[in-house]
């Protein structure tokens, strides 16, 4: 052995279900040569990161190796793959390899950010390969819920290592490639040293189902409908807004796309040759003209976000639009765990409306787009890989999946964001403890999580806020009383005088009472009315609030 | 007619899941005495109620009345039912009636609150009935996953009205009184002018299953687990805890309960009757003695709430207990909507520990409380009534349920909280609209949810908070510069330096600039800094944050 190796971090998306970004190495230790495989972002809630835009892996580790660093191939366009390529672009700066359709979206967003759309770069499809420093890297088509999603052959001087990518096995997808068995046969063929493969649904029992079955149903649904029919669904799953459309179609429905998202899906479709055909659409000023029950929306918002055209219809109006007594709107999705209260939300306000809301669960109107339990175990014996790298999951998912390679004979490997893993002996081996986490984009600035900020936003919404201002003389002798703004707080306390004008007493009577050694002292002054605002307010109103000292000295 | 009438009046329940409370009054307009059903909590939020400790009904309309009304009764002990009684008894200051077991916990509740057990009578059930004011109201056993939950039958002299309370159609209850068809025929003899009917799983296409179907299943699990099984469920579920603790028995498992509320519920089951065995319980001390596979324990914490045992186990510790690797944890329990994200979070720190989590996705491990679907309907058919009232739903569960109604020729009515019913015509009308809202608990204090505390507390948490502090002396000269705290912000902005800095910079320039008919009028001078302020950390973290501004002149 010349002491080369082959490594694999996950800097992203092992241990989580978000922000995807996986590094591979070869060469000898700690001078590997680097390829990063997807850089994608996960998105925020109010519990953990309220007023964050969104979340970026933190990316230091490879940052400060980009010397090294070959190339970064993006395995498909969902956001949680491809979301942070503007935003992480400029820190590591090496080229990003993509098929059409992903490589399409993923120049929009360099765009965005004012990079040259040259930084982005088309492959064809596999046996087509790129050769990076000492890797040799193809796209195999996969079926998944986006177009031309694959999994990433990897070939190192040290053998094969496949990364599958999301998928599903579908052999009949609607648009895009259809699962080929022969293909992925024929990649196992030289032996694959590490399958590192996706965990979603882990979980789910029962084979996958195809996107085709489907369609039958929401045309059923759709043909049945008395008023107009607005349906959602992910606006990158352009098989089922297809689906959505030609079920209209064949209704004798007009067609209309709203919001912004899946208009830009559907273009980027047409123009890198994934979609072939799509039915006629109408512009939401056609929509307004025509009788209801000739007319089918297909609109963003599957998840209750607030901004989308969905809950902009449940709450009223959406360009020119508004839902009635009689309409039905049709959930062609799933519920992302955490993102039950905003869809619930929805559901209310079209009922409010009078519209009938039908979801997913009758198992009729939406597949996965993973592989579930024995779509996993077929890949595995598919590839017949030496080991398995779960990833694509929480820790509950990669444990399952680890659990599951083992029950048939297979060496699982359990690895999360952070967890170097030497692929190169005959049992992988934990090389390294690399420190990981989250990076979160807050307005145009980029902070880490444990930076305390988003800790302070958390404590001032769970407890308010109580700013107290002192103003010293040059000699150390208050100027005026001490004041007390509150924000987040109630107004009255338990002895049924303001808040406020209970904390300003105490307040007063701590300055009369403190003797020179703590009046002279910043930190001692600051410590102690931080105290006494804490216990008067507790006092009150039976909480204790964030509080900020100013004391200003007149010089 | 003598001009009176029959009123049904939800202030909670109708219109969401969670604190229920349900006025019924019987008399002429605006003089009609009143009971009051159930006084329940829901509870608060991260994206809509952060820092608040609990939500109770705004009972404004009836404490405004309060001389007319003659009594709260109470259907069962779940929180969202009798968990306000302690918080708003001072404001209604009426008798309150329960069956035993719930009495016994509402006396807990009051006492808490420093309240005589005495407000607080026990009625036995039907035939039995008490007589307040125009009203004759018995409890009725109906099955649910609480001990002695009753539907109320609520006599006028203008006819009878049906309340179903929370229910379910089981005859093998395991705990309590099966479903008893004969008594509910013999109720509905006489004729019903309305039920007001829970929705809770109206969308639940099949029949329910029993309490009795998840004994078996639970057991089959602890013999087959090797290490220790951890179980969770609702404390006031007694008949769960029940068969979990008798699998345990089985299987030949000491059993400890961990969580105050589990003991207590268990304790109060005891003390009233309603449990006529339980096996041998060990304490947590005992427990640590006895080999994991021995044992079984029964904890708090199915919705992954913090505090509980279940969370505390999954951090680390909880009365001297660690997890292990091997150990079984089982959620014999569902996921209520919101809760998703503490109960994963739960679930993967288990999976960490090497914990194996089974959940309820089997189906296997827990049955609803509610009536689903068809059982709904059969409890329309046995009752018959003139009139249906959907309660204890969102509006989409009121609404599907009017509709069920209607498909069987019922008039279903979808009244929401603050729809005054009238009931005494052949067909209801809505006498009026009232007021009605939340109220929130925060700390000790009750504040209205739309008093803005908490909107403030939101905004701090999205925008983050600036405080600005300028001091101006008697001659409206600035003492000082304008001084700056940021709270939930980023240090550092665009260009570079600290966002504090920046801040003071420019409204240093502002002050310089600004005339003396804005340096003298406080209004002025605060809303330019506000915008100042604003517009710099727009330009320098892109968000424009909640800007506290302090003027302090010395006279």
């Amino acid at each position: 052995m010349s002491g080369e190796r082959i490594i694999y971090l996950p800097l992203g998306g092992a241990g989580e279900i978000g922000m995807n970004a996986y590094v591979y190495g070869y060469g000898k230790p700690d001078e590997e040569r680097l390829i990063l495989v997807d850089l994608g972002v996960t998105f925020p809630d109010m519990d953990g990161s309220p007023g964050v835009d969104l979340i970026l892996p933190d990316i230091t580790w490879l940052k400060e190796r980009r010397d090294r660093l070959e190339a970064i191939f993006i395995t498909h366009a969902h956001e949680d793959h491809v979301g942070a390529v503007g935003y992480l672009y400029e820190e590591l700066g090496a080229p990003i390899y993509a098929r059409a359709f992903t490589a399409h979206i993923a120049r929009l967003k360099m765009d965005d950010h004012g990079y040259s759309p040259e930084s982005v770069r088309t492959v064809s499809a596999w046996p087509e390969t790129v050769e990076v420093g000492p890797f040799k890297v193809g796209f195999v088509p996969i079926s998944h819920s986006i177009p031309e999603s694959s999994g990433l052959v990897i070939d190192t001087p040290q053998g094969r290592v496949v990364h599958s990518g999301d998928f599903k096995i579908d052999v009949t997808p609607v648009v895009g490639e259809p699962f080929d068995r022969d293909l992925w046969e024929e990649v196992a063929k030289p032996g694959v040293k590490a399958l590192v493969c996706d965990s979603t649904n882990v979980f789910s029992e029962h084979a996958g189902r195809s996107e085709a079955s489907v369609g039958p149903e929401i045309e059923k649904l759709v043909r049945d409908a008395s008023g107009m029919v607005v349906a959602t669904t992910f606006a990158s799953n352009v098989a089922r807004v297809k689906t959505l459309a030609e079920a209209a179609d064949r209704a004798g429905r007009s067609i209309c796309l709203l919001g912004r998202a899946m208009r830009r899906m559907i273009e980027a479709s047409i123009k890198t040759g994934v979609l072939d055909s799509f039915p006629t659409v109408v512009s939401p000023e056609e929509a307004t003209q025509i009788p209801r029950e000739n007319l089918m929306l297909i609109v963003t918002g599957s998840q209750g976000e607030r901004r989308a055209a969905s809950a902009q219809l449940a709450r009223g109006k959406y360009n020119g639009i508004t839902m009635k007594e009689g309409d039905t709107f049709l959930f062609s999705s799933k519920t992302i765990p955490g993102n039950e209260r905003g869809v619930i939300r929805i559901m209310n306000q079209f009922s409010e409306q009078g519209v009938d809301v039908v979801d997913d669960s009758s198992g009729h109107y939406h597949v996965s787009g993973h592989a579930n339990r024995p779509d996993i175990q077929e890949m595995h014996r598919l590839l017949n890989p030496q080991v398995v790298l779960p990833m694509h999951g929480e820790h509950r998912h990669l444990r399952e999946h680890v659990k599951l390679a083992g029950m048939a004979g297979r060496t699982g490997v359990l690895a999360v964001n952070g967890m170097m893993i030497d692929l190169s002996g005959n049992e992988p081996t934990v090389a390294e403890y690399v420190e990981t986490g989250r990076t979160y984009l807050d307005g145009t600035t980029k902070i880490g999580a444990l930076d305390g900020v988003v800790r302070d936003r958390i404590r001032m919404a769970l407890n308010g806020h109580v700013i107290v201002t002192v103003i010293l003389d040059e000699d150390d002798e208050l100027l005026g009383e001490p004041w007390c703004e509150v924000m987040g707080l109630p107004e009255m306390g338990r002895s049924n005088a303001s808040l406020v004008d209970a904390l300003e007493e105490d307040l007063s009577q701590f300055i009369g009472r403190a003797g020179a050694k703590t009046i002279t002292d910043d930190d001692k002054l600051e410590e102690g009315l931080r105290r006494v605002a804490r216990q008067t307010t507790q006092n009150e109103i039976g909480k204790k609030p964030e509080v900020s000292v100013i004391i200003s000295r007149l010089a």
